[in-house]
């Protein structure tokens, strides 16, 4: 059985409260120039019928469906690559790439093809020094682990062997991606004028 | 053309803020007995080899695999409901609902079938007063929008109409529930001993 | 190691006679009515821009997905009931549910649901005498396993013990769906004057 | 409205006898010596707890997560290349690759990386001359279209011009390769000793 002292669940309200942080932080962060290439691109994608296909592997790929279905809500034509009813990709289309890393295989070789093709690339990354970021029409950065690393206390508690990396991976990048999508879904929503009565209007009835 | 004044992104900064605020929020309000319950039962489902699904539908179901995938990382045995080569579930297994409202008609359904199988039903919810919480055995409630309304700033430029709901739907929720169940990663990592090494090994090598 | 002589395939080739006999059946078997009716339906939702929404549970929801991406080939605009971007159902919309048994309780739940929002339900089943059947517009039979039992040396082979059922569950229905339902993209190719370039042209340039 | 006469759904009927037709050469087609291995190394995979995993691109991707659910039924160890929770790939996993035309460039990409890890390689195509074979450890050649250009009457009606191409694009090995794998299942179920029962068992329980 567990011993209830390890249950008090400390790393868990830690963490909690590193990750509150980073968002805080985030937001100071991002470059504005970039972020308002990316919404207006958005916005003449609703007015013009431009059509925007969003891609990502595991957990960053989990994110911008996310991101795709508030999108749908609002009235876009949207696809997710990879998915059974999304169709080729044409020159006046928008594809958006998530990527931490900005190196991730499959999505680089997506993001090749859709250039050779003449369609616009977005690309979200923690990295815009990196292959994905150099073919892309619009770059945004957001703000990866290694900001955490002077976070009061957790270097200090690190150090001691207290615990290991509490954000394993790309879990920053991704909570932080998800909450600038949703972001970017609160600017257009004033941009194009939508109620959340108009998203609640496409909303699956199948769930 | 967009008017470039109304691409300030101001709303875009504006919600980050407010969705950072909240997540320190919702650390405070956290029940840790519920929680402490849930991370047991999830430790002694890697010792004991009990096998665990997760389920939710829309952007809650995205969410679950966002958190499935970091417990197939961690060594867990772990399906996502819906997903190609998800088997039956036995009397012994753990079934993870998620659902803001507690009352999604098919993650409802699911839930009555998992208790009649027999097997340990553990509700994330924002509603413990509806339907999928009165049947589970243990519910861990995340604070939804509701909080937000007493944020600063946040109801006076809304009743100036100067923007709607900059959250919408369940949008708060879901981010919580988000970063929340990546707090549960950060304290299961250090309560089964699991280094960031040992979730890379069992990352997938195909992205 | 294997027994050799148990690797002779001898169950593998008569299970793909078995099935190749049964196909050939079916097709005599058809209610060309009916079958009509449905393919009238798609030409008109082609024609006038009815959306079309595909749904199934395990392999006939896989069936019905191979369906939905020859659809989008043809210009059809499809989505898939549970992906990403599929948004609510209208009145003008057209459901079609894929149900070996008829009973598949999702499905049967799902198809009410189209039916009280007034849409049309086209349903794909072994079975018209079950729940889902009864609610839809309209209904397309396809003969399922029963039909199998008198297949030539079936079951003499079967009642000596030396196999067990080859085509398990709903295989039989499954296949002869997902050839039913080319044969209707054959079908529709010809009405609606598409060649095959017209469909290479749509289909996903990220494989 | 459509016309009456055009919905006699001619093309729908010839086309089904098509397939029929093409089923039943293909049986006689196959090289039963490499789909012995095939078979074998599936035998071995189950009494020695090696994993699968299973991909493929578009339409053969969903032909595969057919056979990966009855594999799974079976009691197989088995993952679909793409999903929540598949697993990175070790040195004595089995993967099988669906590719028609065995050039599918993810498919490849994914191939190779196979490949450099160690694991088995199976690869399943109409096309045992490109890359994919090339590097794989068993390969099973699946009848593609090219065949049915001298079905009866298909040459001659198709000259005529009274319908262009029945079976686009992968049509005829999608459906031909779905038939074989559930060919493999009937065949296994004989071999491992399972029964129908066996497999229901572990059907999901919440379609």
């Amino acid at each position: 059985m567990l011993d209830d002292k390890k249950c008090k669940c400390e790393n868990l309200i830690f963490t909690m409260n590193l990750i509150a942080g980073h968002v805080k932080k985030m937001s100071g962060d991002l470059d504005i120039k970039s972020v308002s290439k990316f919404v207006c691109k958005l916005v003449s994608a609703k007015k013009d019928l431009f059509r925007v296909f969003i891609m990502g592997a595991g957990r960053s790929g989990l994110v911008g469906r996310s991101f795709a279905m508030r999108l749908m809500h609002l009235g876009f034509t949207v696809f997710v690559v990879g998915e059974t009813t999304t169709p080729a990709v044409h020159s006046d289309d928008i594809v958006i790439a998530i990527s931490g890393s900005g190196e991730t295989p499959s999505i680089v070789s997506l993001g090749k093809i859709t250039k050779d093709i003449g369609a616009t690339l977005i690309t979200i990354t923690s990295n815009p020094r990196a292959a994905l970021a150099g073919i892309s029409d619009i770059t945004v950065k957001i703000r990866g682990r290694t900001g955490d690393l002077d976070e009061e206390g957790y270097l200090e508690r690190h150090m001691k062997g207290e615990y290991r990396t509490l954000t394993p991976m790309g879990t920053t990048f991704e909570i932080s991606t998800m909450i600038f999508l949703d972001s970017v879904i609160a600017e257009l929503m004033v941009l194009i004028d939508a109620t959340e009565d108009d998203l609640k209007k496409r909303h699956s009835v199948f769930d």
